[in-house]
């Protein structure tokens, strides 16, 4: 099969590789049908993720069909179209008990990490009855991909990390795709106004039209200004930095108010400067850590519901076997005005129902009895 | 009358100042019972809280009496023998209004900060309706005094801002007064190991009689690897850094688990470093803050049910006059094996029941009679 | 002045009535500019509200101007615009610093009900300080009059105690105007659906309009089947109940799922029958309550921010003098398809821009020398 | 093997029972160390809980020894030492994801309710990865029997459920087993005071044993009048009733005070009355629910920590195959002064060292070996 094969910093290809078997039990084989590139995978692309080994096939947000379960597997059959989430969780040990998925000892994020990943035709998912998710009949598939991991990081890392209330004025810091995911999710917790911020034009255009109510270009140095004037000198209630440098995490830290909450939800490199000299006086928390995606469930119910329509994040789509222009498209995001960009399997669309294996198996019956039959 | 006076750097004096008068409506003049000296008093005299002006008179736990009340006071009458805590509050603006009294618009830590504090013979205390705490008829007026500050300190910006949960290990990270109170607290929550970490053994000494489960002298260095040892490599639940210092914090950072909350009681002088690189995997919560004071009713019916005796903090009793020499004391702390020093005004001795005002206002009209009726 | 006064079951009349003074100096004289009718007002008519004595003047939500303030207020002025809201509180008491306002020891709800209310040219409004809103400049006051009692208590008391949560399918039991107020508050919370049930085909169509995702005209009894095959025989996440009788109670205890939680905003006059012996298996909770009024800043800042227009509630209006004209059409609501009922003083319409006192006083320092001078 | 058959309402009997045999892959087969009964069982015999089927094993409290393994069982081996929960669950459905595991689709209280139980000499288990525990080498095996069901109620359903706060003043009605394992559970949460109320004197004395700071005989019904004089006229913070009858509950809902929290953990035979009429002026919660057990883990670190000892609950021992005649004396529980009655097997004695599976294989090998070598 074909796969696309992280070989250090800077290096990746879209090579052959052999097919990956299952490994445990509670393993399945999946094909591929649509995967996406993530801030992350770029991150891994410049050597930035230590966890990262070179010859690791990388990527971690996928839709696909089942091709091959383990004898441990009791939820899932052949044929179930499913999303892949970025974290896999086994359910039953004392993190995943306490409902900290991420932090699961038998998994978290493995996927494209410290096993091979989806940005291929075929992958080994692990935990596959406590870790991947059902795709209703009749939903569309992109926006099924978007709850892979950029919708739930959005919301669980950002939003419900940050407790977005009712009310509440929220900074975003950063309005790229994960940026922007956290704008369309901090709308299901009532704040009254969501202030975005970034360097890029075009970004802060999406942020408006994904629902800020206040975007802020910081390529002059003005953010801190305009977010106190705009508050009365008060400071916002919550931040969420979505960019992981020093410089948006200071500010985050000079725009928190009173009793304010911080969520990370951007990569850092190294370690930060925290100003705990001033920040005990104003009563903060703060949060950063790995989605659990367990509001994968609650989300497919509010597509269905027709209450979330993440496609508005997608700005490229691509054959999978173009994965390398996407990727050198993706680097440049900014420039390139590059948003999520979906790459699919040749054969991908989505069944608008449900396959029904039994007529799958009395079909493929029949094919070998002809064979056999000659 | 006299008072302790903050005159710069290094130097205080207890020394003659105007009687202090009625500002506002609101407030009430107290006639000190007992006060006692805090870390962040130090921290004043080191130059250290860039907030507290020369000339000014520190000091921010006390019990009182009170001598005079304001026009718009109607809860508190003269006599009343009250706490007097760190932090006072209006009740009525936004922060008050959601319970995050330490952002008061109109109090928070003003007392002995940016106004004349309590260690000195009289007081004008604000918002006196919504800060004081009537002491209970027969209660022990140092076991009330322990409630102006120091165990609200430990339970609210430690214990309770780092959720300590049933089962939970717990670390504590600085045995002097506030991480002692800090212990004392956490046993409220049902923690099933409570590490105290110091660099003195008369203080861990301490740290166990008063309910630490383990105790790690960390002068080799050697408490990483330890913490680390007795929990499987897991590291602890929670982490509250009660010393202010960049190696306390660097190593509550090492040692905190996935899922784990940390609380800073400890007051910072400069920014410090925070590893969001490494702390982002394992899905931490930061806490800081200022102590709201709005559990000292709760505590005064935990003190009145036996079930909470804070005089086991208390190292040292002084007369109020000796109030430089217990400075001196303090300073060297770990030294003089002092936790909490107390100094009593000359008739500070609590009355076993509440003064009843109409007996005073019927004697005291007698009185007038007969000195008008010569 | 005059007022509507309450002379006991089935008797109210539009009568004088002696102006109100100030009782206590943390009162305000208000004139009313605006009202409005509430389900518990019919409630009173009936008789059944016990503390309701004949003689009252009733009435419990209003818009008004101050005209004259306490000794001991300080934070309102004479001339303000105001929201009067249902529930009065102090701001000291154990109640009021733990946020349980509507408990408050010398507070709760009072207006109207033990002391006279705001259906009235004038009235007297205690703890002014803690429990008055201003309206903000240029704000719509019928918007305003909508958060002193049926918004915060669709929010409060149903939304917020039920818990509403991501995703949850909520049921709204009853579509009169508290029901109505409860499904705009509740889209705040990010439900994934709220089915509302009535027996009136107008107020179904209403919720339809102001966000209920489905409708359920009980009419014919239907309702408990509809929801369980909707829900897929798991029943709801959330049960709402808004009419305060027996059979919508058993409904609620009927449809609500594992895990669920109820609420009650509607008022009962009796005890009713609680199916602990099968509720227990479904792990359920339920709350009642009174409004604490204290979301009213936050509900100011959503109509602010563009977030919440509560006027869709609103279908009559009226001069103040025709109240009883309005009662005996919010008698039968339903047939008149009658929601909130506005009544509006003579001179009640808001100035765009808050009244300078400064102004005021200049103006009438001017008149009365004119007229002194003659 | 012998195993205590329900004959339908009065009638049990300890006879012989087919071996049990594994049904799912994730089920196990365990050979009964320990069991104990339940108040639950009680109500099983007088034909009080309709799931419960003539013929049917009953019992759902046990310590085991696992003598045979599912194919897909990958956390336990033949030998490991478990405590059995009264609740299983699978991990992986909705309900279970978000913690609810007595709502598990697959599982929930079916031990010795819809499926055969552990008052037997062996029980096939279901869901055994996500629902057994491991018992600490060297641990009491009394304790761990008491974490099987008893402590987790007592803390899950009724402690959790109501909330117990710093400084609570609880009542517990009920001073029975599951009453007395809810005061040593409350302990963990700080209350300033714990009011038992029982019509017994002996289960009085036992609760002040255990922790209860106040013990109040309901025998004359003056427990409503003690308890308002007690608080004030104010009620309690929280109730917790574990009678299961209308006059407790009824109890509970005078003695409850504003903002506070009742859980039920009695089981009712029909439905109560609710007096909605007067609590909701009380702001006040209700919980109910099935016990999730998931509390087990920490509750074993708490009795590994010294900080629970839930031996206290036990008053009497038999062996095993005595279980007729302990039956016979919980049926007289309050005149027999019985609490817990634990059954234990011939060979039940823990052994005080994990059993290693390697020397077990070892010796196994050795023996087939010489057998087959004849």
């Amino acid at each position: 099969m074909k796969a696309l094969v992280y070989h250090g910093p800077g290096r990746i290809a879209w090579e052959d590789r052999p097919m990956p078997v299952l490994r445990e039990p509670t393993d399945v084989l999946v094909k591929i049908s649509k995967t996406t590139l993530c801030g992350t995978d770029l991150a891994i692309l410049k050597g930035g993720i230590r966890t990262v080994q070179p010859g690791r096939i990388i990527g971690h947000e996928a839709t696909a069909r089942i091709v091959e379960v383990g004898s441990g597997v009791t939820d899932f059959r052949v044929g179930d179209h499913v999303i892949v989430p970025c974290t896999t969780s086994c359910g039953r040990c004392p993190a995943c008990r306490k409902g900290l998925f991420s932090s699961c000892d038998r998994g978290g994020w493995l996927i494209g990490n410290t096993i091979d990943g989806v940005q291929a035709e075929f992958a080994c998912i692990p935990c596959a009855d406590t870790s991947l998710h059902r795709i209703p009949a009749g939903m569309d598939e992109e926006a099924a991909l978007m709850l892979a991991d950029i919708i739930p990081t959005g919301l669980e890392v950002g939003v419900q990390k940050a407790e977005v209330s009712l009310g509440d004025t929220v900074a975003v810091l950063g309005a790229g795709p994960v940026g922007l995911a956290t704008i369309i999710a901090a709308q299901f917790y009532g704040p009254s106004e969501i202030i975005a911020i970034d360097l890029d034009a075009n970004r802060l255009e999406a942020a408006k039209r994904l629902g800020a109510t206040t975007v802020i270009d910081n390529s002059d140095g003005g953010a801190l200004a305009k977010v106190m004037a705009m508050t009365g000198g008060r400071g916002v209630d919550v931040v969420i930095e979505v960019v992981g440098s020093p410089a948006t995490f200071d500010l985050a830290q000079r725009i928190i108010g009173a009793g304010g909450r911080m969520a990370n939800i951007g990569i850092f490199s190294k370690s930060v400067e925290m100003h705990n000299d001033i920040l005990w006086l104003r009563n903060i928390t703060l949060r950063m850590g790995v989605v659990n995606a367990n509001t994968v469930p609650v989300l497919l119910k509010m597509i269905q519901a027709g209450k979330l329509d993440p496609r508005g994040l997608i700005s490229h789509r691509f054959p999978l076997g173009e994965i390398e222009h996407a990727y050198e498209l993706f680097k440049n995001a900014a420039r390139e005005q590059a948003m999520k960009i979906v790459l699919s399997a040749d054969d991908s669309a989505p069944p608008t129902e449900a396959i029904d294996e039994q007529v799958v198996q009395y079909v493929v019956g029949r094919i070998m009895s002809v064979l056999r039959e000659g």
